[in-house]
């Protein structure tokens, strides 16, 4: 069973156009093959055409039909897949197929680009008897090879499901995990988060929204809030993971709203790069947001593993120790609380710092 | 006569809402004030009291009702103005008003922060056998002090007009103009454009859209594009300036957002710091703008003195010379257009590259 969200840019790469094509079908999913390098976007008819090579290739080797296979690519736009190499490769690298640690490892870094870590996460839950596993790898780090920035995820689970409450599942958790970070505010021509389900689980079949479905939902969401913040924390040169977290907003839309124009302001992400507690530039990210609040109403908040600071009460600057300020700010992990006291709705978004690694990283020439 | 346009921030400064009250009113504005160094904004109510006290500082000085002078502020957000200091000052500026070029010249170098050059531009013309000016200054070059993304501007003239049709003016032309530049995408607490016509130019008063009205445009426009433009070239951090042009688009309003998406975009800006025409990354900002069109029918061009290149033919890459596009990139002054082969509507925006330097001065504490 197989399930994915993709990129809502309206320049589509090749493999986007055939996973969207092949999942709106009622297509037995088995198999997803990556490659990083080359993006196959803006490619015209010949993209089209190797994707649909790389996929026929993998089928092959696998004895399986090709409407069975999902595509991926990562890196530059423009540039024609190398598909006699990619076609060469496919039956070496089903020969290599094993299910230990280390070859979930080797994939997780195969398609890492300019990530510095490799971003794999499981976890394991009873439903009922059956022991039930959802495992998955990301990378994304930003512009790739310095190109684009670009997310890819593969979440495979051994669960039994069917395709309607599988695509609910991923449909609905992408809000609060993959869409609520954000680097560089670039949304990707190729992004695609992929879930695989193959029911060796031999649990109840989850046809509906029951207990099961829910204990399942919290699994995967463990997991895909996992990789998006280790991907946030990744960002290209970024120094720290920033959180953003809202609170007390009129609706979830207003708090996602908010709390995405926060994470996603140069301004802000070069003030906690710089350790400093700039709490004008949070109150103006969130004035310009679009949504309608009470500026005079706003608390504002910092924490880490260093303490919680008050920087900003009912709209004024607090008179907050700069020095306390800062020590917080310096940690790897620094956490912005915006309070709206206005209702109860909230949200959670994740990004970085901005700092000179991430100009180098991305001025640089392609080749 | 007065008449201006203000920040579209929810949270906004306390200048900003004084001036924009007076002119909901019929006042007639005759002074305005500004200062840097301190932004006013989320100041609470001793904020309003300040501001409100540096307009009676000036009127005084001058003679003038408190409801004839205008107020701006740039600078750190959170922090209360040095009312005494300004207070104090206020009859020595007075003193020292003149009407020379120096004088011009000390008032756009005063309002400066993080600028670079100071931005100053007038015109002359005839209306009839009436010679009319139109002069400006303004400031801006992102985050100020380094704070806040905040431009002012100042624009006088002595032409005879009607309040309605000088804020038509005002109101028009800026979205073609400081509308559409962008240094980092944050709409700041205190963005200000005012006006001020004195009528002593005595020409036949405009009260309709005749073509005194027209010829009054044309020259205003001039006046505020080049002051744009000066502000865009300028921005923090930048080494070149950047238009972006999108023309034959469906509609005006289509045309402004993809050139806007395309000029805020980090990966861009990075690019074009880089000098590596990475056509990819003007398409993915495209297409992640929220407007439709067909990425397969998209040209994409660069230019600049050293030459104009074909990048992007019906939305794929070309097989353009890297060597070319690199010293076409080196300008000081670049312009990337897009034709989307759709329509009649055309839309330019400025902006600049991001740099090293960006990071540098707005990672910096405040102190």
């Amino acid at each position: 069973m197989g399930a994915g969200v993709f990129t809502t840019n309206i320049v589509k790469a090749a493999p986007v156009k055939w996973d969207m094509n092949l999942l709106k079908e009622d297509n037995e999913i088995q198999a997803v093959i990556l490659n990083s390098g080359v993006a196959n976007a803006c490619t015209g008819e010949l993209g089209d055409i190797n994707n649909e090579k790389m996929a026929k290739a993998i089928a092959d080797a696998l004895s399986l039909p090709i409407s069975s296979v999902l595509t991926a690519s990562t890196g530059v736009i423009g540039k024609q897949l190398p598909i006699k190499i990619i076609e060469g490769g496919s039956k070496k690298l089903v020969d290599e197929l094993s299910d230990t640690k280390e070859s979930g490892l080797l994939a997780a870094e195969a398609i890492m680009t300019t990530d510095t870590i490799s971003k794999e996460c499981a976890v394991t839950f009873l439903l009922g008897d059956k022991k039930v596993t959802v495992g998955g790898m990301s990378k994304g780090s930003g512009m790739i090879h310095p190109n684009m920035a670009t997310m890819l995820g593969v979440v495979t689970t051994d669960i039994l499901i069917s395709k309607e409450m599988l695509q609910e599942v991923v449909s609905s958790d992408v809000h609060d995990t993959f869409n609520m970070i954000s680097v560089d505010r670039d949304t990707s021509t190729n992004d695609s988060l992929m879930v695989m389900a193959n029911g060796l689980a031999a649990n109840d079949m989850i046809t509906e929204k029951n207990e099961a479905y829910y204990l399942f939902y919290e699994a995967f969401h463990y997991v895909t809030e996992t990789l998006a913040k280790m991907m946030a924390g990744d960002g290209e040169g970024a120094s720290k993971l920033l959180e953003v977290s809202v609170i007390n907003a009129t609706t979830k839309d207003q708090a996602i709203t908010l709390s995405k124009s926060i994470i996603t302001s140069n301004l802000v992400k070069t003030a906690v790069f710089g350790n400093d507690a700039n709490c004008g530039r949070i109150l103006c990210a969130m004035g310009y947001a679009g949504v309608e609040f009470d500026p005079d109403k706003v608390d504002i908040f910092i924490e880490s593993s260093f303490g919680k600071l008050q920087l900003v009460e009912n709209g004024m600057a607090t008179d907050y120790s700069e020095e306390l300020a800062t020590k917080i700010l310096s940690d790897k992990e620094v956490t912005a609380i915006a309070d709206m006291k206005l209702g109860m709705a909230s949200a959670k978004a994740w990004g970085c710092d901005l700092t000179y690694d991430y100009i180098k990283i991305n001025a640089d020439y392609r080749s």
